[in-house]
């Protein structure tokens, strides 16, 4: 159980990155991070707000997104992250939030084009645009999987709606989300005066192929 | 007087959600809230700044709007909170900002399309206008009163002015507008390259009875 | 001493107004204010960092701009303030800032438009804007002068550089600032969309007369 | 060793300027000084967070950007500030950004126009562009250095990348950052609504040589 608690304070505290940069209002968003080894994860309770989360408030659900430890009842967005957990096993973390600009981006069906350097290192290209789907079965969650497999980008911007990120762990997927929200910012703000400058394919791969290994420590 | 008591120090402690959310400047906006079985009110005092707010300082007041108890004068806008309860028996609080993206809209008298999901959950439809009205008479009380009774909408934009939202208490109508302020931010932004894609009615009616009813803990 | 004490204590903890506002950015905002009964202001020292102002850091001027008491030097906009003291008797604190979306119709020369109920409560009209004019002698100050003397705005757009505001104190003076980029931004986002409503003049007039001389304690 | 300390101990601190003034996001931005007499800098390891770094986490470097002391790798930046301190001797300082409102600028390749009087203060006229480049040679180093040289810029905007900025020192390299990514911001939102009044050539001139001359303690 110590494994437990320490993954529940984890996601927990990751929940604080969320408010930090400003990715969520309210309650709107939502942590959850796989438990390695076994067939389940461990995620926001819905409805509570941020100061009032702890990590034993923090739930954990089997696959199915069916609770099975916790007092509260998990997040409205628990069977998308179920679905993806399910179908994706190379995930270890994923975040949901309505940030402003990839929402923006999303309302317009929009995908954001690849114009910025750290969006090549990042994501490897354009963040792609995922189906309307409404809340109450697993169509959010295939629309994230259908859109997200076989991509380089972990971001996903849900038409009208908001944004997924996968990782390898929570962290990596709150990580995908910040810089998802930075990279929607600034290429915003890029084309509100003109057309960003494109930059060529295979640039794009040689950034995004020495960030992803030799980056960092 | 414990039960106003403890509403004092609750609408008190709700304005610091408004500046934490960056819906006030120095000192423009106010939450009110019913006192429940009475024909009275508690309410922000005039003019005061938000950091010198405590809960001895906010005041109560009649269904007229008339000062009951309390060292300062009520609001500005107390006129018009009173009318909202005086004729909305239902509502247990009301919350005035001049929100800078609501209040944009407002400036133009454009109601906000409903292109977001969270905003169908929430709102259930667009965020309508209310007429132009000045202070000093219940001009404001009438607009609010007419523009919501029988909307779906907690939230109305006042035309020139700004946002008056009511909730079944005050920290309901401050949720409400909190989530206005973000959802006019957002549409605003996605509108300013292109279009949003619009969401169908009965998939606006399908997430605004989920969210009503199943939302939360 | 013991007045010039508490206004250079006064006029220090409202610089972090400026910033708790946004409206300043290194060490490009200043706040003076007159001494009750002298010809003498205090103001910000030259390049000194918001985090490190003092009250004993803040300086003392003549009406000539020239410094009177303090280690050192004044504001390199004192000789703007000291024109306004010395032409405007009524006039008790001056505040100069940088803030954005002021700045931005100012580097326009285009006045901001009274489409708020709040514009026309605090700036009752259109915040008008003053002439190009560089640093060196007494043509910034002349041009705040000649703009506001006789206009109901207590603030200016100095054309491509930003905000003069006055008020009957310091305190006054940086309200004015705040509510000046408040409206700014408010506008600015307004006008972005579309034509926001104009306010007919006769409303104005209200508005402004009944907020001058009933709101607050 | 001492001054080692002490030089680490401040470009430490000064990356706080970073996250107070909103220009770096997650870890993507770092500040280096050079080590007065010695042909060595010191500079922030890579990808570690802001709230992490400490005086001894701070890394020293020769000018070909080989580590020399530290425990970390330093960032992945490290050969383009090298480059900069081996071909500008007078240059003590380099920060690089992804600061927004400057990156947007570099997103469409577009130098921003000088049309504010803090801009001509600090910058002495427009913000130039320089070349893409890739990291992992010495593009990025040689295209700064080339854009710099001559140039009373102490910024440029690196093609669909960022910012750099250079100083005598590494606080003064990061205030031309934070003042840059000011003056991005307030130029982009007043070309939004029309076009800014441009400052004449000679003016410009006044303005940076008092600047540069006259300005602080």
């Amino acid at each position: 159980m110590t494994a437990f608690a320490e993954l529940r304070r984890t996601v927990c505290d990751l929940h604080a990155e969320l408010t930090r940069n400003h990715l969520v209002t309210w309650t709107s968003g939502n942590v959850s991070g796989r438990v390695p080894g076994e067939d389940l994860f461990v995620i926001k309770p819905s409805g509570v707000s941020y100061d009032d989360l702890t990590p034993e408030s923090i739930v954990v659900c089997d696959l199915d997104g069916k609770l099975v430890d916790g007092e509260l009842s998990p997040s409205s967005d628990t069977d998308a992250h179920a679905y993806v957990y399910r179908n994706m096993p190379e995930v270890g973390g994923v975040v949901h939030t309505h940030s402003t600009y990839a929402t923006a981006w999303a309302a317009r069906a929009e995908p954001i084009p690849c114009v910025l350097t750290a969006m090549a290192d990042e994501f490897g290209g354009e963040i792609p645009v995922g189906p309307f789907a409404l809340i109450g079965d697993d169509s959010i969650g295939r629309g994230i999987v259908a859109t997200l497999s076989g991509h380089r980008s972990p971001a996903v911007l849900m038409q009208n709606h908001g944004v997924f990120t996968i990782g390898k762990d929570a962290r990596a997927a709150v990580k995908a989300a910040v810089m998802c929200e930075d990279v929607a910012r600034t290429v915003h703000i890029a084309r509100q005066l003109g057309e960003p400058v494109p930059i060529p394919a295979e640039d794009i791969d040689r950034l995004y192929d020495r960030y992803q290994n030799a980056y960092g420590q």
